[in-house]
């Protein structure tokens, strides 16, 4: 331990929960020390060229004590990708013979154990010298633990587990697109880049998008600002200078982080820390639309069913505002086997009966002007500032809104069927004893604790 | 008549309506032949030396039929600004000694004779060679008048009537400060300038403030868009080159022009022209707020009331949508003697029980978001894009919302009591027998005809 910066007895406290136990990582020692075996002791015995070696935050020593993971990669030389691709998966399966093995998606094969209550990822890839541009997502991870590391000592490894842990805890963790927060990676950047928890909070708490972070000075800023003109956050990847280690962070999340990070500094506390969150029941009643769908969610790979929802989210809450429905707040939520449901806060489940739409200004040409006079001169048109027309409104009721709004919207695959449920208070919603009870409490009829002032 | 635009047959029709008929013009002129007679006899008596002389659309050949006025001006020379302001007037009764004088308010002092059912104006002014800088307005008068007669041939006359009485039609005629629109004299300029209505409705169509109108090039360009920066029209006065002669006009009622002259041009129709103003009941129900006062307005110069029930207006409106309320349509009438009333349109008499309100941009002080963030914290905090607060509505009712501003108000003065009276529907206000009746179902619960397509 070797900590420049000394830490505020809080976040000491927090990390006594946050650093997982000897036992845990002799745990994940003696589990990775086993798959280590019997990949070595069958691949050695086909005739194959290969290192395995421990990869993400168990290696990088990042790990937090409610996350147990381990990443064992085996590194094969001499093979091209081809040879991944159509051979790897096999040889791993038979090295791995007789272990309990989950079977898991994704563009690249892989093998999961499930031992002991741990899940362990074993990847098959290609060994490379050194890091190239382009490579494929898992060729950069060997690269990546080694990169962090040489630069983490244990104490900047604290530092890690305490930022990753208030991205959890504020919700602005995790690269997936449904998410599109600040990776384990990227949270490694940047206690790399500031040197600690607390500088790297002061950081951000200044930052004002666009951001760019270079943290071994080594990207092009010129062509990586041309490339990512649309990512409020650039952070050069130290592995691949022109990859931007932040592209999935959003400017949501990105302003959610600058907010929280102005508010811990202002009044630090262990709510912001994802071991630490509470949830404070609204003191007000809101109104709710909830759009709970049914179906068999188990054969698509869940992040598609979460990526889907969160599209599908998105598209029911512009459709809703579109409406004329003044959306507070929407959450979404899957059990990614059975259920999937989008939940909106609304000021009211009832809209005024008639609508105004303010026409153009004077200045467009006399055919725009006459053609909206004409659109609503039937029921009411008059000169305010401008035109404005009145109409009664076609739909003015939350419940029918919604449920038009889901012919449209981009359901999750496997949906068979979805209803539409208000609720005058949403704390009713949840009161109740039903599959959503939970995520409702949390993400929509609740104060996240870290927000609360006094 | 020597007109170089051919008018359309609809433009002719209009003017056989608004040109003053031969038995009107020769009441008139008796009325000014026996004013003059009587003011020549006296205040030559007295030893005076004057000149009178007709002014205003009498003299300039532009009356309207259905408004009769006359102004006489009297020019008296070998006298100072001192002796018109004490002396004038009395000399002025003493001529007119006999006739029915009724006795009105202004800066500069003036009288008023009522005979045959005309009102006839007597105005006196210190009589100058030619015009000065900084003239008072009443002393730019004679020269006003000789300037148009100069310039208006007898077609370009009934041109100014048609472009008049479309300003009256669409509720933009009259410089006062309760209408902010185009006055009899800009009207003139503008015909002046384009040489016939059509050109001017053609002209204005294609206007976009800020509009510089210079009819005789005399003008400092610089200078006036310096001096009247907050106009979004400005027409030189070749009377004065350094004055404004569209200084009264709003923004508002110049879209309003601009708008109009659009659909003119698309479609004309003599529903544009005030005396043939039409009102189209409004095809949906519309909520509507009236404040309805009572006082004693006779004793305060009639614009005085209506330019504070102005004011009054645009800050019930004003403070109503601080509420949240949406306001569609404000009106505001008093029938200048006991009553004093301001009308809004509104699409719901009630808001949601709760308001939501969104916090600042992340990227100012810490102290902001977390004075935000405290503010709120008590009934319900998130973020959703940015920080989102709720809390229950203070006042949710129009009618109660309405009283309170109603407090806050400019109401005019010699108001002895206010109520406020809602209705779901403006229609039924302008159903039942009361005060309001014609004003409410002109202003508030009807589409005027001029805007219906179709």
């Amino acid at each position: 331990m070797s900590c420049d910066d000394v830490r505020a007895p809080l976040e000491e406290e927090v990390l006594s929960k946050l650093r997982p136990s000897k036992v845990q990582l002799r745990t994940l020692s003696n589990l990775y020390e086993l798959l280590k075996s019997r990949l070595a002791s069958y691949l050695g015995s086909e005739g194959l060229s290969f290192i395995v070696e421990p990869e993400g935050s168990f290696a990088k020593g990042t790990l937090l004590s409610d996350h147990w993971e381990l990443d064992v990669f085996v590194l094969f030389k001499d093979v091209d990708e081809a040879w991944i691709k159509a051979k790897a998966r096999k040889e791993l399966e038979r090295a791995l013979e007789g272990l309990p093995l989950l079977i898991k998606y994704s563009e690249h094969p892989y093998v999961t154990v499930s031992l002991m209550g741990l899940e362990a990822d074993v990847v098959p890839v290609r060994y490379l010298e050194k890091p190239t541009r382009n490579m494929m997502g898992v060729s950069r991870t060997p690269f990546h633990t080694s990169y962090v590391r040489s630069r983490l000592n244990d104490c900047m490894a604290d530092d890690v587990r305490l930022l990753k842990s208030l991205f959890k805890g504020i919700g602005a963790y995790g690269a997936e697109a449904h998410v599109g927060g600040f990776s384990g990676y990227l949270s490694e950047l940047l206690i790399i880049t500031y040197g600690s928890f607390h500088k790297a909070i002061e950081a951000i708490s200044k930052w004002k998008p666009p951001v760019f972070i270079d943290p071994e000075s080594v990207g092009d800023r010129r062509d990586l600002e041309e490339r990512y003109c649309n990512t409020p956050l650039i952070v050069v990847d130290p592995v691949d200078p022109a990859r931007n280690a932040a592209a999935a962070v959003t400017a949501e999340k990105l302003n959610l982080a600058i907010t929280a990070a102005k508010l811990y500094l202002r009044r630090p506390r262990r709510e912001f820390f994802h071991m630490f969150s509470r949830y404070v029941t609204l003191g007000v009643g809101v109104p709710a639309a909830l759009l709970l769908c049914r179906g068999d969610y188990s054969n698509s790979p869940p992040g598609d069913v979460w990526g889907r929802l969160a599209r599908a989210s998105k598209s029911l809450s512009s459709i809703m505002a579109g409406y004329g429905f003044n959306v507070l707040r929407t959450s979404f939520y899957t059990d990614e086997h059975s259920v999937a449901a989008v939940g909106l806060l609304l000021d009211t489940l009832r809209l005024p009966a008639i609508e105004a739409v303010r026409g153009p200004q004077p200045y467009v040409s006399s055919e725009q002007i006459e053609s909206f006079a004409s659109s609503r001169s039937s029921e009411g048109l008059w000169f305010e500032e401008g035109l404005i027309g009145v109409r009664r409104r076609k739909i003015d009721s939350a419940q029918r809104a919604l449920t038009e709004a889901a012919e449209q919207a981009p359901l999750p695959e496997g949906t068979s069927g979805c209803e539409v449920i208000v609720f005058d208070d949403v704390r009713d919603a949840a009161k109740i004893s039903w599959v959503l009870r939970d995520w409702i409490s949390r993400e929509l009829a609740s104060t996240p604790a870290w927000l609360l002032q006094g």
